[in-house]
């Protein structure tokens, strides 16, 4: 994350590679303010071990094309949004040069980050493979389960 | 791609696949018009050895949401311009609901799709790791002759 | 709807439907996490006696496209404020391409999108358009109403 | 239409409407310019048989939410790119208060325009409705078609 | 007003016009809801002694455009913020069709639009020009009281 | 005209005021390259019988604003479109602070802001308003044109 | 500042000029409402030994624009955010003609307006240029706590 | 400039800083192709007795953001429109969070980014601000030019 103040929209990612039990690390880097520590860790994720990178960072949002410009390793961005609803962000992480692409998901959209890694981890992993299918169950059973709570709301005129 | 009218952004993206010497198929698919064919495709991608998806599409693009929806694969959206600036298109395709992510790559990019393809491939394919670390060398060596360009350009107080 | 957290909003559409004792049926359907079950809903709702569908959904609102592709019904966008203003769902639902159509109303317009779903099936049913008739003129008598409230506020230097 | 200027795009529609011999008239209103002939038109249209009205309107884009306000009629919206890409028609088309709905579709989608109001209209004409599902096939198999030329494209490594 | 919503707004107006001492009278009439008193009032205005004409609306803001197609006054568009930042209503209104302008103020910008129809009917009274010079005098003074205060403000190394 | 790379736009305010007899000037002032000669204009307008301004300026459009602080004259801003589609000039014309109105018409829309003037000019002057009935009427007659013209397109189903 | 009301923001650029021990006044001026003494203050300022200029203003921001017509001082622009999310006084501030810039930082950025400030200051004054490196090293530092923080929140499954 | 591609718009600013006789250097640095240049560059720049650093670049434009974060040089930075408008330059540029100032002109204001910088150079150059001073008259000269022309264009009932 590009500063400590993303902390609350990037648990939201750490909650789920914890359910999908998928080793990560969590740290606070700037494109700006620590740009010798984004260089290190960029160059040496793979060597690390590192799979897949969630890059989040709001306003003038540098840190995951930069990282992505260090790194062959699949880089996902996460726009913040901690000005202009957004969009400042969403559109200095999306609208990359040809050459370095940045994965990008939605405005704060923390879990689509997370599941994203784990799509990208899945292809040599079928326990993950499994627990995507199941999660993807589990969000079809909250809309069965949300109809039903629906069907049992009364208007006179209402016929089902 | 979600309509043939697609394909001139689209073959951008093949040229780079098939520079990395990447296996990959051409089709067009739409969400609105052929949503039987997204489906099966989507729903039999990974059993027919597919690793990563790139979907295109324009205006209310909805066809790389369609197909996530359908798959466990990593699927790469991909903006087309053909109204708005494509705004359109990035929001419909960047702002998926939590669940279901599509990573998507900027308006018209073509060949970034194409290279956070192959980084999800490489992830098992030490020649293609090779081959992008490559690419970004070229990519490099692209600039450095740009500036022997550019310090040819005479300016009588120019310094460089 | 597609998601449950969409009822504040549907509900307005219902009361509307309720008061113009119009039967219908209210459901959570998510084009990417119950495609199967939309895809049921939609192929099989002409054939159920459905004559119009209100389709409401925010961020990448694909639901409204997605059923308007299944279907040859009219089908009613309602883009959901979940984030960005609603511009994003706006825009997801109603820059569809040519062949399918979708209805579009304002961001979170479900009164709009209860009363022109009324309007449709109003072309063979002559009580629903005298309710209709009706219901414009107590819009207009709660203008002259509210004139009234006005008139009475005093400026030293107002003449009416 | 609000403007003569607009027949380039009305005629998309009106072909259309021609391919489904759905009877229609093409007229030049202008909220603006003829508020009479607007009032005219909109109060007499039910009575004179018309059974949806299209109304297509650029820049501030007021004809079709006036047309609505004197009719219960469907009214759908076409807002006309003629400034800033057609986005202030949309939002003077799409944004319509409680109580007057203007069913709008995207910036110069004439077809999608005349398909809604034929789709309107097929509530009472089986015969629509069978053109309908063959208008629905006819764009799948344009796509069918257009994969066979895809897979015609030849690259040296692509496998279809 | 377009709706007795738009009160609180309209108040800072009618503050203004009742401040300057203008007679001024205050009425809710909607483009859509009563289209007819609409007419009513746009078409009679002048001979009753109208001189300029504030219409305020929010989202798709006709109410501005309508009174002005009805009229040769001078008509003060004044777009009130209810969705969208109150932009969709901006647009609505100031994006006219050629020969029938709208004179726009900002949004919300309730103040700005009784002094410019102040500064309408100054043409024939020299009292209200002073009371327009007089304040701007007032705004300038409010700004020198201002100074004072910040130059009171302590920082070890400011200057003034 | 804030430069005279205006002129193409301003010369058709010129054809109208022209046309309706009304006497102007025409000017380039720059509120940042001629600060002084705006303030010499601003500040005598008004006694030199001038009764009306339109200012017209593109990209950080200060012109009308500047204009509008140094004289109790109403001013007309007229938005130019010289980048971001006049968007920029449009919201820095309009959005004005509370004391300073500026009378904003549409982006390039000069023959609007020319009838503007004539609006207000025409408190005072009977045959100003009787050109502007008449301007009325004309453009009601085009349109009454155009629809002959749109009446005689054939298409085997149309019916008018 | 152009209104008192952006004393808020203003006193985060004041806190930092201070610990940088910079001298500096703090002034509200109004483009228009204090015309003249916006312009005694900017044509003034260099031989006052004014070394450079932040103006901050929100909505129609022209303080920036006016002030940089009358210097060549280096003036930079602080968009205040009290409409619109900022956007309009950021485009008014930034979209200048050429031949005058504006320096602008971002939306509410005062803090950044100091810093740019001490900057061009920074270019005669050895000390200004070490406390600006420290600066960037507290930056840093801060992160690196941050780090400390971030790896103490433990998951079951993550790493480090 | 962060692509040779941006030439054109960067050919701009090199007439006007060769025209004020400052010495310059013309460099290709890309934020994502040559991070390790523009590291070298901007931590040297200063001791190689850089002054101002005009950083230009388009789309996700980081560079500018990159070298601030590596110098405490003044940096102006230069979107360059080649997508969205130059919107999303824009916004990338200027956006920067606290601590890292980016000095921003306006979309493709090559022009403004090389007077900025000479503003900058000027402090400690008295010839320098007699150019400046110089450049600014020329400017006033073309409008006083431009309104002789202007006032010869005839119309038969303008005055000036």
């Amino acid at each position: 994350m590009g500063s400590v103040s993303d902390l609350p929209v990037l648990q939201k990612a750490a909650i789920v590679l914890n359910d999908f039990q998928t080793p990560f690390e969590m740290l606070a880097l700037s494109a700006h303010r620590t740009p010798a520590e984004v260089e290190d860790f960029a160059t040496n994720a793979r060597a690390r071990g590192v799979e897949a990178i969630i890059a989040a960072a709001g306003m003038s949002a540098h840190l995951p094309g930069v990282i992505a410009a260090l790194t062959t390793l699949p880089v996902i961005g996460l726009p913040i949004n901690s000005s202009l609803d957004g969009v400042d962000a969403l559109l200095s992480i999306v609208q990359m040069p040809p050459g370095i692409p940045v994965a990008t998901v939605g405005v704060n959209a923390a879990v689509n980050a997370a599941l994203l890694s784990i799509q990208i981890l899945a292809a040599n992993d079928e326990t993950l493979r499994e627990k995507l299918s199941a999660y993807k169950l589990a969000l079809k059973d909250k809309i069965v389960t949300a109809n039903r709570d629906l069907s049992a709301i009364k208007y006179p005129f209402k016929t089902n």
